[in-house]
């Protein structure tokens, strides 16, 4: 009768548990294992022991018991010293005598990095997990945790592993009204109306995510800031917010609007030559740190897209950063200051400009200042080739700014895996130093202070992400922020494996179908080296016919420059000299139209539609086949996906199903829509057997998405209070 | 070893199940019963039988099954026959002939009402559920389930019960583009984006929860409305919602924007007696109902606040509604009118308008129309009198507006439940046909149309209504709009059980707490009569002194009438004459200061500081001495709830206590800065022993809170494809 109780009871919380399958657990489901394994990884985690007493050692030991508990479907006992096999220590040499005697190949891990090791201790089979900090001993905490997750053998594990880059950093571009700039996935997760009183669990799961990766920072807030933020009341609320972030290694930066001196503060300018103005961000540097003793920094978006900056006081970008690095540096902080600028004037090609307005500051910048730098020189691109300022500033610190949230990539309804795209960023090639200096080196060994920055594609719905294969991008990014090398198809597998299950018949085809994804929604969009071709402000539908969006270099035209006499924008030395910006062997091989990549060809080349491509087609005629081909990919992905319903639970099988279905709606929409505005330029007829556009160009030139979601903040007006006056 | 990892097994997933006590599951938690109750239950419900195979006798037996199982913790059978003792049979007297053959009392309680049964058939002792429809059957599930939830006998069953109110609806005043109106608890769970394609699991729970309170209705979007939602794409979208909620007796309602015949038609007037105008409605109501057939109809404000209406054409009212209501007559719809119209020029005292608008036209609306009347004649407060409007027009359909969320009541911070505030309401009496006359009675007996809005305060939060409490005055709007003559403490006892836990211990202090946190919050905000002193747009802090906020009457200063002479707006005949709108017996005794009841005093009659109150205080020291009361209390719920945590889980015990520390924190605000700004009218000294405000009055009338949540939809200008041309 007990043991039957026993069955019920299991059989009614399981049914709980399997409704609770809605992706808010991420890749840190710690599902059973497989009946068949479970007797072999018991064995090799059968307690979990710590010397420590941190508030870092306390999370770690949660999570190992959390983890392991739900793995191995039993209770697991702590404890300060072993009892027998199978233990799980972890640690420092600094706070076990057990880590020290094993002499582990610490030393040049860093503060961050970890061994994982099988060894004897006491005459026990052990695992260890030993960091040189307790925050790396916590990494590999969830190291250990993933190995078993991806069913890798526990028995004999020796890794080493530290990170390449120092600041792994998520940037929100979160409102203080809880909207989210290009958010796709519900609100802000950051609860300000209710801080600093009431931290939501959310937070805390929020820093394990990250933690599990290796992402050490984040900034809370966009990059088109409310100086607000820097008022007491919320600086109370971003402490409570760093209490919470503090045991898992994460630390917070916030954005200093250049103009806060004048709006919450009380002076006339903002000039940052000013000493008042000097004096002001001092004090409230050191008001934050009084509060904050460890806060992280400051991201700054100067003099772009209407932000405030030192150019409205004539002067230049080195002395805005360098006062804001000035009031940091006593406590060790960083300014990232953002390369994303361009010119009120559209004087020339707006994709020279920021290269144009930083390279001749290049070794003008404070040593704590690092200069933050979108991976191509447009803007989240599905496909633009890698900013030429990579490389271009040997003597300035020079981060990487990523995109996770997939403004231009078909928001969160598309599948579109970003570890590919970025994976081929990192891996090109600057020849800054010569051949071999890929992007992921320039960034790593050029630099003291080393950061990768990811907007975030984080908010409030249940699976955070707005769908599933969006965690995926998360994911990735923290991965490669901590190892641009990695490869991108073995972070997806890791992924798969984690967030679904451990099965070769479910996790090949579905990292095939990741693997492609992003070239798909390339083709569909934007194929061969087009680029913003999206409508005015959602960014979601197609706009090639766009010519009047507010300033000519928001315009669809200004990209694709299509007419009769064939497309592309010349950035060669007859057109725009872009080219010129990069080093010389890359500037020459993009110069020529012959070693271009097809898929970057019209970002350098402007061509006429007969121009005959490697395929042996005309250009006219590969175009449209390129379209094509993205929409056909995505229906075979959605047929691909439907294959696979055995192996995925009910509520994630849908919600990818469905989306499936938008993409493939709106990659037809592309497509057609595409064509038929083309088509309206070159005057040719389409490719033998192509089907022609469901509707005329009228129909998709009056087509409007007013709610799409990711349009930023409510244009309320807002008037902060004056300092030292907020609310209580 | 099998016996144990079951153990193993159990406690593994129970671990997860309490992490997961989140408030997501409301008052449909189904966690096993005691282990001292579980036999007897368990033998009270072996198997859910049912013959019907209709969506919602699915439903039902799911929500049997989920509930039973979770409740007894163990796996329920289900079948189409009876094969034992315990059997819980549901149905119709059509679809089964033992319930026809039981018969029971069933006539008379309409299409909703239920009748459940301890009984015998087939020689097996069995529980019937039985109504005249299935959704009866259904809404008589969820009571049998509930019973057992608040663990009351259910061995000798005699329940019957039909609703009192026909329409009982929830209002969104959700936007499109997700954000809420009034929301306070995340964005919109409607997710127009992704939709039709994609139904989260979230919109069947929503589903779920409304009918286990018997709400059979819901207008998706806010009063405020944009016409696109009238447009193919958005129908589509619509129609998908409706055949979600169809099985749980749930019927969509929208929101007819009066110009979108000119917004998103192609006409150039909207005027309601302009041919072309009902021709282009009475289509647009064959187009929805065509998507939707059993569509509810439509929710209308017009004239009001800037809304568009048959006013700005010189027609009136009746000439409005009259059109839309001709349109969906043909198909059974209803248009609710809302009352909550005021006048641009404040002629005169704010709240004598909707009446003045509205007597005129009793007898003119057509007999699918319904007033939909808030319960105030102002606009939702901590406390006002009812609507002199309730009676008021006996020849026209009146129905009643509540607010679930609260705006003007702390938002989701503050513990106030409002089940006593509509109580207070439905059994005030009108006196509309001599005494007894309660409001309640001429609701519910005198229209033909019976309705009962409840203004959501449901969003994407994980919690639903952005705190626990808060979703108490969800379900008493359920409950009482079912029987508007419910009790409030006993419909507070039942959702702490359903949500909690049965232990008296734990029941009885929370429901004191409830039924007396609404007198809490009027005393900390607007005590003895006072009303509308909150700040501007947001609502949210103290601001009697404001007298900038556009127009006169939407002054905290307006309303108050604060002076050296006194406080208070004379509403008798010296004054506006609003208490002439009361039928003779309740404008007698609201003319006369010694017949106000002392809560309505200052809403009624401008009356000198030194007046003398019941308690032999003066009406200055008695001001001071209510709002102290208030913030006391406020403190002693926390202290309250502090002693209650071993019987709470930890989370949702850590947001109450949190919220319960925001609103200590402004309870003393409101005390502070309202004693503080009446203190420098009156010019009298605090009473003695009571302590002077933290600040000066200065520092209280520079506080903003810029980014209050609930601010509406972002001012982004928002142009409709015209129609007949939306997206793909």
């Amino acid at each position: 009768m007990r043991f039957l109780s026993l069955i019920a009871l299991a059989a009614a919380t399981m049914i709980s548990a399997a409704h609770a399958e809605d992706g808010y657990d991420l890749w840190l489901r710690y599902r059973p294992v497989e009946k068949q394994a479970l007797v072999r990884y018991r064995a090799a985690a059968t307690e979990v022991v710590s010397a420590s007493h941190s508030a870092t050692a306390k999370v770690t030991s949660d999570e190992l018991v959390r983890g392991l508990s739900g793995l191995l479907a039993k209770k697991i006992a702590t404890g300060t010293t072993i009892h027998g096999n199978g233990a799980v220590l972890f640690g420092t040499p600094a706070n076990s005598k057990t880590i020290a005697g094993l002499k582990l190949p610490l030393a040049g891990l860093g503060p961050e990095g970890y061994v994982i090791k099988s060894a004897t201790a006491n005459g026990r089979k052990i695992t260890v997990i030993a960091g040189n900090s307790d925050v790396g001993a916590l990494y590999g905490a969830f190291r250990f945790l993933k190995e078993i997750q991806a069913r890798a053998p526990v028995d004999r594990l020796a890794i080493v592993s530290a990170p390449k880059v120092k600041l792994r950093l998520l940037n929100h571009w979160d409102n203080l009204d809880a909207t989210i700039e290009r958010g796709y996935a519900g609100g802000s997760i950051f609860n300000w109306w209710t801080l600093p009183e009431h931290v939501p669990p959310r937070l805390v799961d929020y820093a394990r995510a990250n933690a599990s990766l290796g992402i050490n920072g984040t900034v809370l807030i966009n990059v088109n800031a409310s100086s607000l933020i820097l008022t007491p009341g919320y600086i109370a609320k971003v402490a409570r917010i760093a209490d919470t972030f503090r045991p898992y290694g994460i630390k917070v930066y916030l954005v200093a609007r250049f103009s806060a001196p004048m709006e919450i503060g009380r002076l006339t300018t903002a000039d940052p030559l000013d000493p008042k103005v000097r004096a002001w961000w001092r004090n409230k540097a050191d008001e934050i740190y009084h509060a904050i003793p460890d806060f992280g920094g400051f991201l700054v978006k100067a003099n772009s897209e209407g932000q405030p900056g030192p150019q409205d006081y004539g002067r230049n970008h080195a002395d805005g950063a360098n006062m804001l690095a000035e009031a940091l540096a006593p406590h060790g902080g960083v300014v990232m200051w953002r390369a994303f600028v361009y010119s009120h004037e559209v004087p020339d090609d707006r994709i020279k400009q920021a290269y144009n307005e930083f390279k001749p500051f290049d070794g003008k910048f404070a040593d704590n200042v690092i200069l933050q730098v979108k991976n191509g020189a447009l803007d989240f691109q599905p496909r633009e080739p890698f900013s030429a300022l990579f490389g271009a500033t040997p003597r300035t610190n020079t981060g990487m700014e990523l995109q996770i949230t997939k403004e231009y990539l078909g928001f969160n309804t598309h599948l579109v895996y970003l570890g590919s795209m970025w994976q081929e960023v990192f891996q090109s090639d600057t020849y800054a130093k010569g051949a071999g200096s890929t992007v992921a080196k320039v960034i790593v060994f050029n630099n003291k202070l080393t950061l990768m920055a990811g907007v975030s594609n984080i908010g409030a719905d249940r699976n955070w992400c707005g769908s599933i294969f969006d965690q995926a991008n998360w994911y990735a990014f923290g991965r490669l922020a901590w190892d641009p090398d990695a490869k991108a198809d073995a972070i997806a597998a890791d992924w798969v494996k984690l967030t679904f299950n451990a099965n070769p018949a479910f996790d090949q085809p579905v990292v095939a179908m990741m693997m492609g994804s992003r070239e798909t929604a390339v083709n569909y969009m934007t194929p061969l080296g087009l680029a913003h071709q999206m409508g005015t402000s959602g960014h979601y539908g197609p706009g090639p016919w766009v010519d009047d969006a507010g300033r000519q270099d928001w315009n669809p035209v200004y990209y694709h420059r299509a007419g009769k006499d064939g497309i592309g924008f010349d950035r060669t030395a007859t057109g725009s000299n872009a080219v010129a910006q990069y080093f010389p062997p890359v500037a020459e091989k993009f110069s020529r139209v012959e070693t271009t990549p097809e898929n970057l060809l019209l970002w350098f080349h402007h061509l006429p539609w007969d121009y005959k491509m490697a395929s042996g087609r005309t250009l006219w005629d590969e175009l449209v086949t390129r379209y094509g081909e993205g929409e056909d990919a995505v229906h075979a992905m959605g047929a691909e996906w439907a294959k696979l319903k055995p192996y995925v639970d009910d509520e994630r099988f849908a919600i990818t199903a469905d989306y499936l279905r938008i993409q493939a709606r709106d990659a037809k929409l592309w497509r057609d829509a595409s064509v038929a505005y083309f088509q309206s330029m070159s005057g040719l007829p389409l490719p033998s057997g192509m089907r022609a556009p469901a509707h005329s160009l009228s129909y998709y030139k009056q087509l409007s998405w007013p709610y799409a979601p990711g349009q930023g903040s409510p244009g309320r007006k807002v008037t902060p209070p004056p300092e030292e006056e907020t609310q209580p």
